[in-house]
Protein backbone atom coordinates (compact mmCIF):
# COMPACT_ATOMS: atom_id res chain seq x y z
CA UNK A 1 0.00 0.00 0.00
CA UNK A 2 1.24 3.29 -1.21
CA UNK A 3 1.74 6.14 2.06
CA UNK A 4 -0.97 8.20 0.25
CA UNK A 5 -3.50 5.16 0.32
CA UNK A 6 -2.29 4.26 4.15
CA UNK A 7 -2.62 7.85 5.46
CA UNK A 8 -5.81 7.68 3.57
CA UNK A 9 -7.26 4.12 4.97
CA UNK A 10 -6.10 5.68 8.59
CA UNK A 11 -8.41 8.34 8.44
CA UNK A 12 -11.30 6.71 7.40
CA UNK A 13 -11.06 4.29 9.95
CA UNK A 14 -10.85 7.13 12.92
CA UNK A 15 -13.70 8.80 11.00
CA UNK A 16 -15.94 5.67 11.07
CA UNK A 17 -15.03 5.37 14.85
CA UNK A 18 -15.63 8.94 16.08
CA UNK A 19 -18.92 8.51 13.82
CA UNK A 20 -19.83 5.21 15.86
CA UNK A 21 -18.91 6.78 19.28
CA UNK A 22 -20.92 9.61 18.62
CA UNK A 23 -24.19 7.50 17.29
CA UNK A 24 -24.29 4.65 20.24
CA UNK A 25 -24.01 8.04 23.02
CA UNK A 26 -26.71 9.68 20.93
CA UNK A 27 -29.23 6.52 21.47
CA UNK A 28 -27.91 4.54 24.34
CA UNK A 29 -26.15 7.40 26.23
CA UNK A 30 -22.57 7.65 27.15
CA UNK A 31 -22.41 5.85 30.35
CA UNK A 32 -23.28 2.69 28.39
CA UNK A 33 -21.49 3.15 25.77
CA UNK A 34 -18.71 0.68 25.38
CA UNK A 35 -15.34 0.65 23.74
CA UNK A 36 -16.11 -2.72 22.44
CA UNK A 37 -19.61 -1.05 21.26
CA UNK A 38 -17.81 1.37 19.58
CA UNK A 39 -15.11 -1.39 17.78
CA UNK A 40 -18.50 -3.49 16.59
CA UNK A 41 -20.43 -0.76 15.08
CA UNK A 42 -17.11 0.71 13.39
CA UNK A 43 -15.69 -2.84 12.34
CA UNK A 44 -12.93 -3.01 13.57
CA UNK A 45 -11.03 -5.00 16.51
CA UNK A 46 -10.99 -3.47 20.00
CA UNK A 47 -7.13 -3.74 18.70
CA UNK A 48 -7.79 -1.57 16.00
CA UNK A 49 -9.66 0.77 18.30
CA UNK A 50 -6.60 1.52 20.55
CA UNK A 51 -4.42 2.04 17.59
CA UNK A 52 -6.84 5.46 17.39
CA UNK A 53 -7.83 5.86 20.53
CA UNK A 54 -6.89 5.69 24.22
CA UNK A 55 -10.19 5.79 25.95
CA UNK A 56 -13.74 6.05 24.56
CA UNK A 57 -13.90 9.45 25.97
CA UNK A 58 -11.25 10.57 23.20
CA UNK A 59 -13.21 8.30 20.85
CA UNK A 60 -16.11 10.91 21.57
CA UNK A 61 -14.25 13.74 21.60
CA UNK A 62 -12.16 13.23 18.61
CA UNK A 63 -9.44 13.62 20.44
CA UNK A 64 -6.03 12.25 21.18
CA UNK A 65 -2.48 12.33 21.93
CA UNK A 66 -1.47 11.68 18.14
CA UNK A 67 -3.95 14.69 16.84
CA UNK A 68 -2.06 16.91 19.05
CA UNK A 69 0.87 15.73 17.81
CA UNK A 70 0.07 16.09 14.97
CA UNK A 71 -0.82 19.76 15.18
CA UNK A 72 2.74 20.49 16.38
CA UNK A 73 4.01 18.33 13.39
CA UNK A 74 1.58 21.22 10.69
CA UNK A 75 3.30 24.05 12.80
CA UNK A 76 6.66 22.79 12.26
CA UNK A 77 5.93 22.24 8.57
CA UNK A 78 5.64 25.75 8.33
CA UNK A 79 8.78 27.43 6.84
CA UNK A 80 11.02 29.54 8.36
CA UNK A 81 10.47 33.58 8.81
CA UNK A 82 7.07 33.32 9.18
CA UNK A 83 5.36 35.27 11.64
CA UNK A 84 4.56 33.02 14.56
CA UNK A 85 0.88 33.68 14.24
CA UNK A 86 0.56 32.95 10.59
CA UNK A 87 2.15 29.98 11.22
CA UNK A 88 -0.18 28.68 13.86
CA UNK A 89 -3.37 30.03 11.61
CA UNK A 90 -1.73 27.84 8.95
CA UNK A 91 -0.33 25.10 10.76
CA UNK A 92 -4.33 24.73 12.33
CA UNK A 93 -5.69 25.26 8.50
CA UNK A 94 -3.59 22.14 7.34
CA UNK A 95 -4.59 20.23 10.81
CA UNK A 96 -8.20 20.89 9.95
CA UNK A 97 -8.22 19.77 6.19
CA UNK A 98 -6.77 16.17 7.01
CA UNK A 99 -10.14 15.84 9.00
CA UNK A 100 -13.93 16.31 7.41
CA UNK A 101 -16.02 15.84 10.56
CA UNK A 102 -19.89 17.04 8.88
CA UNK A 103 -21.33 19.81 10.75
CA UNK A 104 -23.93 17.57 12.18
CA UNK A 105 -21.09 15.69 14.02
CA UNK A 106 -19.39 18.42 15.65
CA UNK A 107 -23.60 19.42 16.86
CA UNK A 108 -23.64 15.63 18.75
CA UNK A 109 -20.56 16.03 19.95
CA UNK A 110 -21.70 19.20 21.49
CA UNK A 111 -24.71 18.10 22.84
CA UNK A 112 -23.16 15.13 24.56
CA UNK A 113 -20.25 17.62 25.78
CA UNK A 114 -23.02 19.86 27.26
CA UNK A 115 -25.05 17.17 29.06
CA UNK A 116 -22.07 15.18 30.68
CA UNK A 117 -19.68 16.56 32.88
CA UNK A 118 -16.86 14.64 33.13
CA UNK A 119 -16.64 14.59 28.41
CA UNK A 120 -16.59 18.81 29.22
CA UNK A 121 -13.82 18.42 31.82
CA UNK A 122 -11.90 15.90 29.25
CA UNK A 123 -12.52 18.78 26.41
CA UNK A 124 -11.00 21.43 28.21
CA UNK A 125 -8.57 19.50 29.60
CA UNK A 126 -7.84 18.71 25.74
CA UNK A 127 -7.66 22.30 24.94
CA UNK A 128 -5.05 22.94 27.77
CA UNK A 129 -2.68 20.06 26.38
CA UNK A 130 -2.69 21.66 22.80
CA UNK A 131 -2.17 24.64 24.37
CA UNK A 132 0.81 23.67 26.07
CA UNK A 133 2.01 21.93 23.09
CA UNK A 134 1.77 24.22 21.08
CA UNK A 135 4.06 26.66 23.48
CA UNK A 136 6.78 24.05 23.52
CA UNK A 137 5.98 24.39 19.30
CA UNK A 138 6.83 28.01 19.41
CA UNK A 139 9.22 28.89 21.42
CA UNK A 140 11.07 26.03 19.59
CA UNK A 141 10.98 28.05 16.89
CA UNK A 142 10.89 31.57 17.76
CA UNK A 143 13.80 30.89 20.41
CA UNK A 144 11.88 32.46 23.26
CA UNK A 145 12.23 31.38 26.48
CA UNK A 146 9.68 28.54 27.49
CA UNK A 147 9.07 30.20 30.64
CA UNK A 148 8.54 33.95 28.70
CA UNK A 149 4.97 35.93 28.80
CA UNK A 150 4.80 36.33 25.36
CA UNK A 151 4.61 32.65 23.99
CA UNK A 152 2.11 32.24 26.22
CA UNK A 153 -0.19 34.87 25.36
CA UNK A 154 0.24 34.28 21.41
CA UNK A 155 -0.93 30.82 21.86
CA UNK A 156 -3.38 31.32 24.52
CA UNK A 157 -4.83 33.79 22.05
CA UNK A 158 -4.46 31.06 19.48
CA UNK A 159 -6.41 28.42 21.15
CA UNK A 160 -8.95 30.63 22.52
CA UNK A 161 -10.15 31.81 18.99
CA UNK A 162 -9.79 28.40 17.69
CA UNK A 163 -12.32 27.29 20.88
CA UNK A 164 -14.61 30.88 20.38
CA UNK A 165 -14.80 29.53 16.66
CA UNK A 166 -15.78 26.12 16.88
CA UNK A 167 -19.06 26.77 19.59
CA UNK A 168 -19.67 29.66 17.62
CA UNK A 169 -20.08 27.24 14.29
CA UNK A 170 -21.89 24.85 16.31
CA UNK A 171 -24.06 27.47 18.21
CA UNK A 172 -24.82 29.33 14.19
CA UNK A 173 -25.88 27.00 11.72
CA UNK A 174 -24.79 27.97 7.91
CA UNK A 175 -23.06 26.79 4.68
CA UNK A 176 -19.64 28.22 6.24
CA UNK A 177 -17.24 25.25 6.52
CA UNK A 178 -15.28 25.06 10.25
CA UNK A 179 -12.26 25.38 9.20
CA UNK A 180 -13.19 28.73 7.32
CA UNK A 181 -15.05 29.71 10.36
CA UNK A 182 -12.08 29.03 12.43
CA UNK A 183 -9.75 30.89 9.88
CA UNK A 184 -12.23 34.03 9.53
CA UNK A 185 -11.92 34.09 13.67
CA UNK A 186 -8.04 34.04 13.57
CA UNK A 187 -7.93 36.68 11.25
CA UNK A 188 -10.24 38.88 13.34
CA UNK A 189 -7.99 38.15 16.69
CA UNK A 190 -5.10 39.17 14.56
CA UNK A 191 -6.94 42.13 13.66
CA UNK A 192 -6.79 43.41 17.28
CA UNK A 193 -10.84 42.02 17.38
CA UNK A 194 -12.54 45.37 16.18
CA UNK A 195 -14.52 44.68 19.06
CA UNK A 196 -11.58 45.74 21.09
CA UNK A 197 -13.11 49.60 20.64
CA UNK A 198 -16.64 48.80 20.42
CA UNK A 199 -17.25 51.25 23.34
CA UNK A 200 -19.56 50.14 26.33
CA UNK A 201 -23.03 52.11 27.26
CA UNK A 202 -24.46 52.57 30.49
CA UNK A 203 -25.74 49.35 31.94
CA UNK B 1 -21.87 48.75 61.36
CA UNK B 2 -20.88 51.09 58.55
CA UNK B 3 -20.92 49.36 54.87
CA UNK B 4 -17.77 50.03 54.47
CA UNK B 5 -16.48 48.40 57.30
CA UNK B 6 -18.76 45.55 56.98
CA UNK B 7 -16.99 44.98 53.64
CA UNK B 8 -13.76 45.15 55.06
CA UNK B 9 -14.83 42.70 57.66
CA UNK B 10 -16.40 40.16 54.99
CA UNK B 11 -13.18 40.85 53.27
CA UNK B 12 -11.55 39.57 56.45
CA UNK B 13 -13.04 36.53 56.78
CA UNK B 14 -13.34 35.20 53.16
CA UNK B 15 -9.37 35.79 53.44
CA UNK B 16 -8.86 33.61 56.54
CA UNK B 17 -11.13 31.08 55.27
CA UNK B 18 -9.19 30.79 52.37
CA UNK B 19 -5.62 30.88 54.33
CA UNK B 20 -6.92 28.19 56.85
CA UNK B 21 -8.19 25.70 53.62
CA UNK B 22 -4.69 26.42 51.59
CA UNK B 23 -2.64 25.46 54.72
CA UNK B 24 -5.04 22.57 55.99
CA UNK B 25 -4.43 20.99 52.42
CA UNK B 26 -0.64 21.42 52.38
CA UNK B 27 -0.61 19.93 55.54
CA UNK B 28 -3.42 17.16 55.59
CA UNK B 29 -3.36 16.54 52.14
CA UNK B 30 -6.99 17.83 49.51
CA UNK B 31 -8.93 15.03 50.43
CA UNK B 32 -8.54 14.44 53.96
CA UNK B 33 -9.76 18.35 54.84
CA UNK B 34 -13.31 19.02 55.39
CA UNK B 35 -15.61 22.24 55.68
CA UNK B 36 -15.14 21.85 59.41
CA UNK B 37 -11.69 21.74 59.37
CA UNK B 38 -11.89 24.57 57.99
CA UNK B 39 -14.08 26.41 59.93
CA UNK B 40 -12.78 25.59 62.82
CA UNK B 41 -9.19 26.62 61.67
CA UNK B 42 -10.75 30.28 60.64
CA UNK B 43 -12.28 30.52 64.03
CA UNK B 44 -15.68 30.29 62.45
CA UNK B 45 -18.92 28.46 62.44
CA UNK B 46 -19.74 26.46 59.25
CA UNK B 47 -22.92 28.31 58.48
CA UNK B 48 -20.81 31.00 58.31
CA UNK B 49 -18.46 29.07 55.76
CA UNK B 50 -21.40 28.65 53.61
CA UNK B 51 -21.70 32.30 53.29
CA UNK B 52 -18.93 32.80 51.66
CA UNK B 53 -18.44 29.56 49.63
CA UNK B 54 -20.64 26.66 48.80
CA UNK B 55 -17.77 23.71 48.51
CA UNK B 56 -14.78 23.28 49.90
CA UNK B 57 -12.97 23.97 46.94
CA UNK B 58 -14.19 27.10 46.28
CA UNK B 59 -12.85 27.66 49.46
CA UNK B 60 -9.35 26.28 48.44
CA UNK B 61 -9.70 27.98 44.92
CA UNK B 62 -10.93 30.89 46.51
CA UNK B 63 -13.87 31.38 43.31
CA UNK B 64 -17.38 31.02 43.73
CA UNK B 65 -20.57 32.30 42.26
CA UNK B 66 -20.27 36.10 44.32
CA UNK B 67 -16.70 36.55 43.22
CA UNK B 68 -17.54 36.41 39.22
CA UNK B 69 -20.84 38.31 40.13
CA UNK B 70 -18.67 40.90 41.93
CA UNK B 71 -16.57 40.91 38.58
CA UNK B 72 -19.56 41.68 35.91
CA UNK B 73 -20.44 44.13 38.75
CA UNK B 74 -16.77 45.73 38.68
CA UNK B 75 -17.74 45.93 34.57
CA UNK B 76 -20.86 47.31 34.82
CA UNK B 77 -19.61 50.30 37.26
CA UNK B 78 -17.11 51.53 34.09
CA UNK B 79 -18.38 54.65 32.44
CA UNK B 80 -20.31 54.49 28.94
CA UNK B 81 -18.55 55.23 26.10
CA UNK B 82 -15.64 53.24 27.43
CA UNK B 83 -13.73 50.93 24.62
CA UNK B 84 -15.09 47.65 26.11
CA UNK B 85 -11.22 46.27 26.42
CA UNK B 86 -10.50 48.98 28.68
CA UNK B 87 -13.26 48.64 30.53
CA UNK B 88 -12.67 45.13 30.69
CA UNK B 89 -8.94 45.77 31.91
CA UNK B 90 -10.08 48.47 34.52
CA UNK B 91 -12.73 45.58 35.87
CA UNK B 92 -10.38 43.30 36.44
CA UNK B 93 -7.73 45.76 38.31
CA UNK B 94 -11.04 46.61 40.56
CA UNK B 95 -12.12 43.43 41.14
CA UNK B 96 -8.01 42.65 42.23
CA UNK B 97 -7.60 45.57 44.30
CA UNK B 98 -10.76 43.75 46.66
CA UNK B 99 -8.48 41.03 47.08
CA UNK B 100 -5.31 40.99 48.06
CA UNK B 101 -3.54 37.74 48.82
CA UNK B 102 0.01 36.83 49.42
CA UNK B 103 2.26 35.38 46.47
CA UNK B 104 2.81 32.31 48.83
CA UNK B 105 -1.11 31.55 48.97
CA UNK B 106 -1.06 31.44 45.04
CA UNK B 107 1.38 29.63 45.16
CA UNK B 108 0.12 26.74 47.59
CA UNK B 109 -3.33 26.90 45.51
CA UNK B 110 -1.05 26.47 41.79
CA UNK B 111 0.78 23.12 43.60
CA UNK B 112 -2.52 22.07 45.06
CA UNK B 113 -4.67 22.13 41.70
CA UNK B 114 -1.59 20.58 39.32
CA UNK B 115 -1.51 17.81 41.48
CA UNK B 116 -5.05 17.43 42.15
CA UNK B 117 -7.01 16.72 38.80
CA UNK B 118 -10.57 17.49 40.18
CA UNK B 119 -9.22 21.49 41.77
CA UNK B 120 -7.51 21.45 37.92
CA UNK B 121 -11.09 21.02 36.61
CA UNK B 122 -12.64 22.98 39.08
CA UNK B 123 -10.92 25.76 37.94
CA UNK B 124 -10.94 25.41 34.34
CA UNK B 125 -14.63 25.12 35.06
CA UNK B 126 -14.32 28.63 36.89
CA UNK B 127 -12.43 30.54 34.18
CA UNK B 128 -15.01 29.23 31.70
CA UNK B 129 -17.76 30.84 33.83
CA UNK B 130 -16.43 33.89 34.27
CA UNK B 131 -16.46 34.15 30.43
CA UNK B 132 -19.79 33.50 30.36
CA UNK B 133 -20.54 35.82 32.61
CA UNK B 134 -18.44 38.85 31.00
CA UNK B 135 -19.66 38.14 27.72
CA UNK B 136 -23.61 38.40 28.58
CA UNK B 137 -22.29 41.41 30.64
CA UNK B 138 -19.93 43.19 27.43
CA UNK B 139 -23.07 42.34 24.67
CA UNK B 140 -25.16 43.65 27.52
CA UNK B 141 -23.08 46.79 27.43
CA UNK B 142 -22.09 46.90 23.59
CA UNK B 143 -25.35 46.38 22.16
CA UNK B 144 -24.32 43.35 19.95
CA UNK B 145 -25.82 40.16 19.84
CA UNK B 146 -25.25 37.89 22.53
CA UNK B 147 -24.30 35.13 20.26
CA UNK B 148 -21.97 37.02 18.03
CA UNK B 149 -18.27 36.10 17.14
CA UNK B 150 -16.89 39.38 18.63
CA UNK B 151 -17.65 40.21 22.00
CA UNK B 152 -17.03 36.30 22.63
CA UNK B 153 -13.31 37.14 20.81
CA UNK B 154 -12.79 39.89 23.14
CA UNK B 155 -14.17 38.40 26.21
CA UNK B 156 -12.31 34.69 25.58
CA UNK B 157 -9.05 36.82 24.58
CA UNK B 158 -9.29 38.91 28.31
CA UNK B 159 -9.91 35.71 30.07
CA UNK B 160 -7.06 34.00 28.58
CA UNK B 161 -4.62 36.71 29.20
CA UNK B 162 -5.76 36.61 33.03
CA UNK B 163 -5.29 32.73 33.40
CA UNK B 164 -2.27 33.07 31.67
CA UNK B 165 -0.68 36.25 33.29
CA UNK B 166 -1.54 34.21 36.70
CA UNK B 167 0.24 31.33 35.47
CA UNK B 168 3.16 33.11 34.41
CA UNK B 169 3.49 34.92 37.52
CA UNK B 170 2.90 32.01 39.63
CA UNK B 171 6.08 30.47 37.58
CA UNK B 172 8.37 33.54 37.52
CA UNK B 173 8.47 34.60 41.25
CA UNK B 174 9.28 38.32 41.22
CA UNK B 175 8.39 41.91 43.60
CA UNK B 176 5.57 42.37 40.85
CA UNK B 177 2.01 42.61 42.40
CA UNK B 178 -0.43 39.82 40.82
CA UNK B 179 -2.72 43.17 39.72
CA UNK B 180 0.51 44.85 37.99
CA UNK B 181 1.20 41.61 36.13
CA UNK B 182 -2.04 40.84 34.91
CA UNK B 183 -2.75 44.23 33.57
CA UNK B 184 1.13 44.04 31.97
CA UNK B 185 -0.01 41.12 30.22
CA UNK B 186 -3.68 42.80 29.41
CA UNK B 187 -2.15 46.00 27.80
CA UNK B 188 0.37 43.32 25.85
CA UNK B 189 -2.70 41.63 24.13
CA UNK B 190 -4.34 44.75 23.75
CA UNK B 191 -0.90 45.80 21.35
CA UNK B 192 -1.43 43.14 19.67
CA UNK B 193 1.32 41.04 21.14
CA UNK B 194 4.91 41.88 19.42
CA UNK B 195 5.13 38.23 19.42
CA UNK B 196 2.59 38.05 16.55
CA UNK B 197 4.95 39.21 14.51
CA UNK B 198 7.79 37.24 15.69
CA UNK B 199 9.45 34.94 12.74
CA UNK B 200 9.83 31.19 13.38
CA UNK B 201 13.03 29.68 12.57
CA UNK B 202 13.74 26.26 11.11
CA UNK B 203 12.41 23.46 13.61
Amino acid sequence: MSNGLRERKKRQTRAALIRAALELCETKGVEAVTVADIADAADVSRRTFFNYFATREEAILGSGADRSERLVACLNERPAGEPAWEALRAAFATFLSETDEPQREWMARARLVRANPSLLDQQRADFAEMEQRLVAGIVGRTGEDLGALEPRLLVGAAVTTVRVAVNHWIDTPSDIALADAIDHALARMAAGCGALATPIRNP
